[in-house]
């Protein structure tokens, strides 16, 4: 019997790729194929190459590889997929959704040959869409297609309370419900820092402040780049997923998940608390919600499902 | 201007204090010196040597050294208390209390004289007691004299709640008030796993199971080892707080601190949530409690007291 | 296709035992199982509950379980072997080799039982006959069965290097040869700090003294503690050479190998250079020798020799 | 006494330093200052951000912000200059360097004012000439101004050789002296693989292909990546430099030092083996070179010597 390292295949080589790539090689979680189009097959090569000449001083001896060549993918135990374009100026929400969603089917028609046991994570946007569209095209059971938000949402979270209480981001807790989107559904009851809840530590409208300003988390950092989305945090959230999985953590995380009758809702991809393990999502948590945070929950569902329909005709 | 490693001292180089230094040894978190008495200095410097000997292979550039000389421990930043006597048959309660008092009383004054800008953690056992023994001799503001209990008795805590679920440690938060013996007070409405209250996801009487062994949880250890008590938990918790002092991390965590007034208790040295950075205990939460919770808290603060009296005759 | 967790056993669940699951843990490498005979499972289910119970505080999620039962060792893809007794006053060294080499046999038969395509890794005393014993009750293929010294020998040699001039242990690099005795043979001529030959660096007699010191440098440790040796670095030992069979680092490190003509030696476990990876040792690497260092590793060959007749009748 | 985080500020928040950052901040090594123009500094802080809501998935408690404002950096153990531009068509290599000589010497000046008790690493290119800057800019003692160059070249070198042998980085150790260009001179004899000399595992063509590779390393990416050259390699590096001031761990890495008649040289900064801690560059090794290699170092000494004329005018 001999013992091999876990491969794992980072679909889009742009600055999340490149980073998730990078976190996934210093933890050691195993090779790791960068992948991108033929056009940007050099680039991903360079940028695959200057993080191999980093290991020998970081310590890690994991194999970093840069291809378009979905080939070098096979065998893959998971593969993450950040492909996909920004909006552009001109271009209807409807055309970002329709093109993304033909990147990621093609993505996911290679994965479908070359990774056929692998355990998908979509980051590409729209996610909560996306995710479905490579559901379709994957053909997968639901538990190893996965959608990437919560994590995300939540880190923001986290670290404005931390940062509000000057406490470590250790011990800050947090759960952001529904879509990744300005819908989403940060839940200030279940927050809490070193098991306080901060609900006792943080004046109302202070708390309020930081549910808005997580809400729109993405859009200020677009704003401060300029030129680009945020790419740290996405990664650091990718790697956190995939590091549960490998390790079979059964860790207790927000993702998008396919739903078939959990808080009501059938045939759609949404942020919910999981436990993610060896066999992907191991199972759905559903949480007891107010009045109030079913309806904010159905308001984001329903942004969703609109997005989503846009992909699933 | 030159930079300095930091310093830490561990008096007492039994299992607890010997495996303390090696945890902080591998963290990095700066040259550590073990001390025991005089009689036991060369098994002292036999730990110390051969945890040196580990370095080269696990990569940590942390001098330990062992002694029974204070004067190796000048200037340390940080002094751990493990010592002490474990209670022997025919002892009285009152007469284990004032042992250890007498041992950690004596340590203290070398602590004075070769450590006066040090903050003192204390795990000597009545720990509540003996933290109180610590803080008369040493005469250091408050601030800077901490027992640990709280640590321990939620991770314990936590462990068995990860056990109950099949779910990652890292997703289970817990907090334990109180004193560390049998009255401690695990605050079952504030425990939570990735976010989610454990009430929704355990019964009842399980719940009260897990708590009942958390209060016994250091008598556990010490029925199947036959022949000792705990020292790895016990460890990792002095080690945390260590960390969260000289990485100044601002953590929330329960420890033994001195209460005037928070509570409703005065003059009492007694486990609660604290915010711990590079000024020791640099603040004390006080959680609103039902009147369930203060009354158990009420008793285990009682118990506290009894035993303190003994010391601070 | 389920991710599952490495499995790890660990026999003998004394200090060394103890110290290495409690390091395979902290770095997450799989589960392990810490097991020791039916007379010390109690204590042996302590330590590993302790150490359990420090998990969430290190936040490590592997589950440590203690047992004297091999069925929970099943499937295990690494064994380590630490058990055996010390040898005691009037006990002749060939009774101490028969003794330690019907420990190990037993537990051997168990393996091929239960763990039947694992690779082990033997640390029982005398180490270089205990791994030919282990070699010939499992009939395995000799990647899979590899002894612990050199990786020790050679820490403490790096050690004592580091010391002497008072630079970090990252950068020192050493070599240690032949036996696990008096005879083993440090090569000077391979040994740096920072790729600089320390022969440039420290006097011919400091290193003659740094050189003798590694070869006793097991005594030096039993003489300080006075009751027991070392189990630090050696657990630490342990723990590299798990880490590098389990993900495939490929790394070169001096294992106890079976040699078959290598070095001119045939049917004899002895330290030599090995690649190890997923398949165990993968290849040995045969050093040019100087007349001196190959006269030196054919007195500790020939010491070894004579040790593993004793078990080899 | 209050034990604070250290402080480190990274000028220039280009891909270099915005890695470097997010590096040390995983590390916990200080609170980290990411600094560029006020034209920039909306972008760096929205990098900033986006780590620091990377914190609370990566669990580490560095804050990290982003600004243009050197008050910001005030106080600062460790400064890292990475800012500069990069040569642009049809500028001549005088240009550049007089180009970037002013920026550092900028920085330098806001140095001087803010953080005059730092020690200052220079990534800036072409490094060897502007380190001299820095260095007459400061007017800092030379042991607190540190040129960054041999760290990488020594990484591409030995990922070279690891990939050529398939094995571990963490085994393979080189030196690469001079200066930063084509003339850089990797030591073949002080290189070796679990150390073993590679002269012994590798053929002398393919050794002498590697060590061409690495001469032109940085071109292999800059051509790789067609826009923007290598920042994963060279901010690791850094990073590297940094612990080991920040953690006084005397480690042996080449640098870029002051000379002054070590190797023969008289003020020139150079790339050679040097002990770094507390203290910065605590001693220079000078290590004994064959006539071959030491006509390679002169020849690189004088293009160095030749580049850092055009500075020092």
């Amino acid at each position: 019997m001999t013992i091999k390292r876990r491969k794992i295949t980072v679909v889009g080589a742009g600055f999340t790729g490149a980073t998730t790539a990078l976190m996934l090689a210093q933890k050691e979680l195993g090779d790791v194929v960068l992948l991108d189009i033929p056009q940007l097959e050099n680039p991903t090569k360079g940028k695959a190459l200057d993080m191999f000449e980093a290991s020998p001083v970081q310590g890690f001896d994991s194999k970093i590889i840069g291809t378009s060549n979905y080939e070098e993918a096979a065998g893959s135990d998971i593969v993450i997929i950040t492909a996909g374009i920004a909006r552009k100026p001109g271009m209807s929400r409807d055309d970002l959704v329709n093109t993304n969603a033909g990147i990621v089917k093609s993505v996911c028609e290679n994965i479908v040959r070359y990774c056929p046991d692998s355990i998908v994570i979509i980051l590409s946007n729209p996610v909560d869409a996306m995710t479905y569209a490579a559901f379709q095209s994957l053909g997968f059971p639901k538990n190893r297609v996965i959608g990437q938000s919560g994590v995300l949402d939540t880190a923001r979270y986290c670290a404005f309370i931390a940062e509000e209480l000057n406490v470590s981001v250790e011990d800050v807790r947090g759960f952001v419900l529904g879509g990744h989107g300005d819908d989403m559904v940060p839940l200030v009851r279940y927050s809490s820092v070193g098991g306080i809840p901060i609900e006792t530590l943080i004046p109302a409208e202070r708390i309020e402040s930081i549910v808005q300003r997580t809400r729109v988390g993405g859009g200020e950092i677009v704003n401060l780049l300029g030129n680009g989305s945020a790419y740290y945090a996405p990664a650091a959230s990718l790697v956190q997923m995939t590091e549960a999985i490998l390790k079979d953590k059964k860790r207790i995380i927000p993702v998008i998940a396919y739903l078939e009758g959990e808080y009501g809702y059938d045939d759609l991809f949404l942020g919910v608390p999981a436990l993610l393990g060896g066999d992907g999502i191991e199972k759905i948590f559903e949480l007891e919600l107010t009045a109030e945070e079913k309806a904010a929950l159905d308001k984001s569902a329903e942004s969703v499902r609109h997005v989503t329909k846009v992909v699933n005709v």
